[in-house]
């Protein structure tokens, strides 16, 4: 923990230092709004390991460690548009709190100053982090793209949907943890190994995201519990599920995903045929 | 016109062989239709010029030239959803012809897509390039927001009105020409000369675009011609008219501005106004 405290305070000193202009008030007085809703700060925090993991001093990537932070509140913003979302971290979301054109152009400047920051490395490194990232970024952009998609298909199937989570989330942490790689003057093949580490560790953060959502202590998740059986989200427990079910449990989840009136017993009955057909166990073992 | 024959088959080809990817589907087919709209390709011209200039040949510019013209398209994009346009160039915008999230998460990657281009660039020439670019797109996003902050206001000056269509228009112009003359290895003082060249070229474009969007020929302008002043745009020609009216003309001024049932009439009334004033020949000098 003492290792995360350090951490903490590296990124927290970066951050005062690189506030926002004044003007056009508009423009930043959101990005420090939302800036300042916090986060766990776990994508800069694996810049600084993955420089630290090949014995670089990791204060000499919190340019580029916030840059990657940057980037993922831009990703919010825009996708707390998208998807409609009226609160994030229990606050009013930027195109609630002002409006839409504010929340489009407050994300984009903070794209921009996000790069600025991800190019805070030694000229030599830059080409390569660079296209890390830009490659990353457009990855970002798909996997919301898929996200979307999916919601208007009748059926998933499990590597969609894990292709979907790792270009969604899973990319930028491994991305993170690369360029600090990067910068320490890793290998290219240990790159690569600390990179892959990156996707699997959010592919199981996801999945097991999607677990808490039905499974989770309503006191420790922080979320609503049944939010994406609600929304007939296709999370890798409904796609097992479906996939499991034998003829009768297929009808009851069917019959269940159709019905919108009586919530509490939605998600209680389709927690039950999460449990019946297997799909939690084999989420869990996932 | 010779020269200007080649650029565009460089600028044309180097368009063919950057397609966008074909999935998913719903992020790139706009994209596709987007830039299928065409343009006069006036900035991706600029780093051509740039680089001929300076004795480049203007093929090796043809990446951050295209990267230039795809950031520009980015832009508009965007714009069109803030301004809630249904045009463009003839056609349906992005966000009427499929929808609100498609036309910002496509903007979004299309910004991705502009700066792998723009760094497509030697890697020693990377720094400098990528900076600029970085710098320019922060100031047409904040020109973007003293343009939308300037229509809820009762008054801008002339300087403040200056400062804006620099920021939204012509930093781009200087930084397309800058950037082909710093890959074609000018001199820092000579790199700055064609920037600024770029910057009073597009701020005498835009003012001539406002002489134009009230005076120009219908036939050949292309554009409603009176829009700016049905808009009660707060143009060079606006500005300068109420800063020149006597009493009684700024009051004739101001009953014009409020009064919206007569379009014919008011078009008529405050382009009189503007020539009884000076604003014209005022701004003709400009």
């Amino acid at each position: 923990m003492k290792e995360l405290t350090k951490f903490s305070e590296i990124l927290n000193k970066k951050l005062e230092q690189s506030s926002f202009p004044l003007e056009p008030k508009g423009l930043y007085q959101p990005l420090d709004y939302f800036m300042r809703l916090g986060g766990k700060r776990l994508r800069p925090m694996l810049t600084l390991m993955g420089a630290e993991a090949f014995g670089l001093n990791p204060e000499k990537v919190a340019g580029p460690a916030i840059g990657i932070e940057l980037f993922h509140n831009f990703t919010l913003i825009h996708d707390d548009i998208m998807d409609a979302a009226p609160l994030r971290r229990g606050k009013e979301t930027v195109h609630k709190k002002w409006n839409l054109n504010t929340a489009i152009l407050s994300g984009d400047v903070l794209f921009v100053d996000s790069i600025k920051k991800i190019s805070e490395v030694e000229s030599k490194h830059l080409p390569e982090v660079l296209a890390l990232f830009l490659k990353t970024a457009q990855e970002v952009c798909e996997g919301q793209q898929w996200d979307m998609d999916f919601e208007e298909r009748e059926s998933v199937s499990e590597s969609e949907y894990i292709k979907m989570i790792q270009f969604k989330t899973s990319v930028l942490l491994g991305c993170a943890l690369q360029i600090g790689a990067i910068v320490a003057g890793a290998s290219k093949e240990d790159a690569q190994h600390i990179y892959d580490f990156g996707l699997t560790l959010g592919t199981s953060f996801q999945i097991k995201d999607d677990l808490l959502d039905a499974f989770g202590d309503p006191e420790k998740f922080g979320k609503q519990v049944g939010g994406d059986i609600l929304a007939n989200k296709k999370t890798m427990l409904l796609i097992k599920a479906l996939e499991l079910a034998n003829e009768e449990q297929r009808a009851s989840l069917e019959k269940w995903i159709a019905k919108n009136d009586a919530p509490t017993e939605k998600i209680n009955a389709i927690k039950e045929l999460f449990e019946e057909t297997g799909a939690k166990s084999s989420t869990q073992n996932a």
